[in-house]
Formats: structure tokens, C-alpha cells, sequence
């Protein structure tokens, strides 16, 4: 553990150093959102979606998020051809499988794109039991209770499809196929805004962008949002809810460093 | 009026019980903010607009959110599958005919969906009006004065289309086709937020999802937002305006319970 | 410069009058930020983009934005039947060239644009270049200490578009190919919101659709952006970054006054 919050520190500094550019596919409901944390964090984001140009935008990027929140077929044969040049280019591709349990569109969507080969799955519990066959889980249901299960289930969803998963929730599930990372950071009031679950992939995209150590980077995505949603909810008055919370969110986000990420993160390796 | 007031705090209890699942197709312009509205309320959201994936997706939903804004053809043909399939499961529709006024495409698709059957509508003066077909009247025009016509006229477009119809605006006029329902707790700051009127249409399509009293729904949501408009202007401090307006709307909306609705509703039935 | 200065309080004083309808043919990200902005300025913001109602739409509208972000073939077939309406009409086009150095698609569609007649152009320092036909000049670079190169090359640009050209960030060089205004008002925090360009551009538009000087009016627009972010940084306490900053940012504008931007204006004609 010693050794990956040092990692942390340095992805961190990384991406303030090196400002990488994410090339975002991704839904027009929490697009804007996504863009304000990307440079919160000190990367920069660009969201483009016309395949006319996914050639050069995918090609200029330092990685590639793919989000299937309001998918549709245009914006996946886009996405398809942004994968391409992500691979062809060794850029790291995410994908936020939103909603996959919800219908077989987009669950159809979500293989090929695995097949394809993605370096980073964030999804909460549904959305990766999904992704595993089992659609009908549920919507939205995060068994945050069920602790190690959930480490073992991310370890075998992440050798299945050879790539990190993440199940994120009120305990996260962060696992490569041999290690697992299970972190207790989740704050509650995330769940009480929209888009958390992008915010998150897009963070971690942010340090994979800098890092191939995608296990690392994908702690540090996820423990900054959960952090930084620790500090806002800490910071709320009277009477204060998901409105204020979503600003200060980004605040927080603003004012982390990779020392505080280190030293608040509250996990074990198992 | 007892009645209601009692229906709306059973309402609001329910919808906080059962979270109901909303499916919006909707605008790229509000559709953040109709969903954190949603969250606030209780409720869960679910935005998606591909053909493909209609049928399971209403198929999964409570109530259906139908709103023209930034609409197109394909959009349009989504609305139409998901209607059927929301009429087949017995599941509430709501029409939001967004500029309605402003274009005959928007004009013909809105009166297509209401010939399919809609249970509520919501809408603001001028585009109440052109679904009656006097489509000259003007843009965003709301005659908060007219306060007896603007109930009668509610009354007319309700027997007309078979359905609830809410006219907001400084003054709301919501009727059922023989009761009508005049309610003054309007905040002349919703209209200095673009969606106000969106999210309006979230709030209502909050309580249709867990009740078929569609005229006390309506009354709950028109209700909750301008009463929550109200709190979150109190507490403006000086300089504060619609930025920090639209945080506090979203934390007074997440305070909210269905007695403090009740108590400071400001309205009479005619 | 007195007489800009004057000229820019008699622009903003129209806005608020007239209540100028903004028509946007805009990206997803950024259109809610676009229409609020249009709000707090005074003026009334539409966001609409299928060809079927552009007729209707920019029939009624006082001024046209079109901006890339987030561009595909169908909205850009869009955008030329917007401008060939605005055009007979004799109202102000506004291009927001977004990432048209990041792909040959966005630079052919904004020459095109650009081809049918523009009057206004408001872009950073790389967009600016690009649109110029350096298109390696980088992404999202802006040359803040190269004052003066930047204001001749506003002029060129101007020149050669036969339109008034505004490069804006840290310094702002606008011109109509004969003056040229530096400005430098702007402030670091810009940089840190999503959007803050686009939203310079709908305020420009704002000043636009009620004055055919578009020097004042580009200068009002970011100006008023300007000042109103230097307003809400001033009033950040300790931990507050750019969540709040945006949020202060639109009270900020909602709160600004012709006299007030022309008293705090910093800049010059060269």
C-alpha cells in the first residue's frame, strides 16, 4: 500500500505538470460537469463526437473516455473509431458503462467495446454485474454492505475482460485481475447529484492519461472525488444540500493535492 | 382544498419511499438539471433517447417526461415509441411543449403526442396558447395578471386535450377539466434560470410516477419548486443572483417535505 | 475611447430594455452555462438546431450564434439554413469557433461559414490562427503576453473576414480591421470553468442583437465577462475555487450595469 500512495502523489503531480488533454464521447447530461472536473483537476477536456473527426481528435488526446449515458448509434460507430486510433496511438481507453443493465443496446455496445480493448471499466454494482451477464440485477442498486464480495467480484470481472475494473459505490472495488484495492472514502451525497459516477471516470482518466499504472491511477481518480465530496460535505451549512454541495464538489476537487489523497485515503489492498 | 393538501403530503411521502424511476427525453440544455432535480425530489432519473432501447427503458419507468426543447425528427420517433410503450404499462405521460409557439414542427409533434394520449401538460402561457392554435400569441409572453382568464382557459385546454393541464407563471392555473386550481407561491427568480419550467415538468412527473391523481400531482410539483424558490431567495445575501439562485433551489428542493408544501401553499380551487 | 465607453452603456441599457432573443446552434457542454448568461445579461436565450424549424426560429431571433463545439454534419446543415435566414434578415451571425484548430472538419465548416457572411468572430489565440490557416499552431495556447502582435493580428484577421474579430484571453484584442481595442480585464479563473468562451460569445451576441456597432458590442461582451469574473473572485473566501466562481459569475453579470463596465473597463485603441 505504502508503495501505491506514493504512486499517487506522483500521478498527481503529473497531471498539474502535464495538463493532458481527454478526449470525452460522452452524454449531454452531465458533459459540462465532466469538463469542470477535468480541469479542476489540471487536465484539460475536449468533447467531440463526429466521426469525420474522431481521427484527430482521439489522435491529439491523452485518453480516451467512452460513456454510454444517452447513447445512440451514430455516437458509437464514433466511438468504435476513437477506440481504434486510442489503440493504435497506446493512449488508455475508459469506459462508464452508464445504464448497460438497462437495456441490451447498450449492454451490446459495452462488448464490443470491451472486445476491443479498453484499459479502465468504472461502473457501480448493477452496471458491472451487467457487463457480466447477469441484466437483471437491477438499476442503480450498490450492495456497498457486501465488502469482499465485491473485491472478489471486481477481480473476476477484471480478468474476464483483461483490463482494471472499478465498482464504485458507498465502498469502492478497484482491482487488475490479481490485486484488489477496496477503498472506504464514498460519501453519501454523491449519490444526491447527477453524474457522479462520469465525474469519477473522468477523473481517473485524468491520471491515466499521465500513468500506464492504470490500478494507481484509478484509486486516485476515485479517491479524489470521494475526498473532495468529504471536504464539501464538511463544508455545508444549515439547510445546505446537493445544490451548493455540486459547487463546492468542484471546489475541492480545485484545492486537492496529491499529499492530502495519500494521507485521507482509507483503504486495504486484499 | 383540505382534500388536496392532505394528497400532497402523501405524495411527497411516497415518492420519497418508493424513489421512483423517471424517464426523461428531453433537451441537452436543461436535461443536468431536470435530473438533479429529480434526485432532490426523491426520485431517480433516467435520461436516454435511442429507439432501440425505448422499450426497456420506459418498460423500467414510473412516469415518462416528454419535453420539446432542442427536439428533433429522431428524437420525435423515440417519443413516440416510448409513449406507446408507457400507455400499454399504464405509466403517466407528461408533455413540456417547450416553444411550442415558435415553430409548426414543434406545433405538430406536441399535437401528435397529445392525440396519442398524454396525462399532463405543462407549459407556460404563450405555448398553452398555440396548443389551442392561436400560435401568434407571442414568446415566453405570461399574463400573471389575467389571473380568472388564465383558470378557464386552463379548464378549456383540459377538456380539450383529456387531460391535466398546468399553466405556470407568476400565476399557475392547473386543471383536471372541471376543477381548477389557482396558486400564487410563483418567485419571479425562476424565470432568471433557463429550465425553470423543465424542472417544473421533473417535480410533477415526480408524483404521477407513485400516484394517479394527476391534478393533485401537478399541484405537488408546481408547488415544490415555487416554494422552494421561495426559501432559496430568502436566503440570498446581497450580490447573490441566479448562480447562486439555481444551488440553493436544488438544496431547498433535497428540504422539502410534503407538510411544509402543504402549510405555506398559497392557492384556492375556483 | 470615450465615445466606446459611452456607446457601451448605451448597448447594455438597450439589452435590458429590448430583451433581444438569442438563437444558438451550440454544443451540449456549455449551451445551459450559454442560455443562463443570456438570462443574467438581460436578454432571452433559444437553443434550437433542426432544420425544420431554423426558418422559424432565427425568423424570430435577434441575433445568431453558431458555435462548433460538439459539431456534426446535421447541425452544421443547420447552422447554413440559420444563417441563410439571418442573413435576409439582416440580423448580426456570431461564430464561435471551437477547436477549429483540432480538426480539419471544424475548419472547413467555419470557412464556410465564415464564406457566407459573419459579422462577428470571437475565438481564442489558437482558434484565431487556425482560422487563418496555421492550423499547427497548438490547442487551447494562449499567446496573454504578446500584446501587440496580437492586436495587428486581430486586425488581419478582421481584414481579411471582412468582420469584427475578437482574440480573447489573459489580453483581448478585438478589431474591425481599422481600430483595435486591447483590453485587459481578463482574469486567470476564466480558464478554470468550462464554457467561459462560449459564454463570452452569447453575451456579445446579447449587445449585437440591439446595436449594428459590433466593435462596442464585442467589446461590451467581454468586457462585461471580464469584470464580472473579477467581481465574483473578489468575493471567494478561503477553499473556494472555481464550483462557487461559476456560480458567482452569473450573479456577478446579473449585477453588472453599463456604467459599471464602462467605469472598470482597462484597455486601449491602437
Amino acid at each position: 500500500m505504502k508503495l501505491l500512495l506514493e504512486k499517487l502523489k506522483t500521478i498527481d503531480t503529473d497531471i498539474k505538470k502535464r495538463k493532458p488533454l481527454i478526449h470525452h464521447i460522452t452524454n449531454y447530461v452531465t458533459s459540462g460537469d465532466c469538463a469542470n472536473m477535468a480541469l479542476a483537476f489540471g487536465a484539460s477536456p475536449v468533447m467531440a463526437d463526429a466521426l469525420e473527426e474522431m481521427k484527430e481528435i482521439t489522435g491529439a488526446a491523452d485518453a480516451l473516455v467512452l460513456n454510454l449515458g444517452t447513447i445512440n448509434k451514430n455516437k458509437f460507430i464514433s466511438m468504435l473509431a476513437a477506440a481504434k486510433v486510442a489503440k493504435m496511438r497506446g493512449i488508455p481507453i475508459l469506459l462508464d458503462p452508464v445504464g448497460v443493465m438497462a437495456s441490451q443496446m447498450r449492454l451490446n455496445m459495452a462488448q464490443e467495446l470491451i472486445n476491443n480493448g479498453v484499459q479502465i471499466i468504472r461502473g457501480n454494482y448493477a452496471e458491472c454485474r451487467a457487463l457480466l451477464g447477469d441484466k437483471n440485477f437491477g438499476q442503480g442498486v450498490d450492495a456497498g454492505n457486501a465488502c469482499d464480495d465485491k473485491g472478489e467480484f471486481a477481480r473476476q470481472a477484471a480478468q474476464k475482460f483483461n483490463c482494471v475494473v472499478a465498482i464504485t459505490g458507498a465502498i469502492d472495488a478497484i482491482s487488475d485481475g490479481r490485486q484488489v484495492i477496496i477503498a472506504h472514502n464514498g460519501h453519501e451525497l454523491l449519490t444526491k447529484v447527477t453524474g457522479a459516477g462520469c465525474m469519477t471516470t473522468t477523473l481517473i482518466a485524468c491520471g491515466a492519461a499521465v500513468s500506464d499504472d492504470y490500478l494507481a491511477t484509478t484509486v486516485l481518480g476515485i479517491t479524489a472525488i470521494n475526498i473532495a465530496a468529504q471536504h464539501a460535505a464538511a463544508k455545508l451549512q444549515v439547510g445546505e444540500y446537493s445544490g451548493t454541495f455540486k459547487a463546492k464538489l468542484l471546489d475541492a476537487v480545485c484545492n486537492l493535492q496529491g499529499t492530502i489523497i495519500a494521507t485521507e485515503f482509507k483503504g486495504k489492498s486484499i
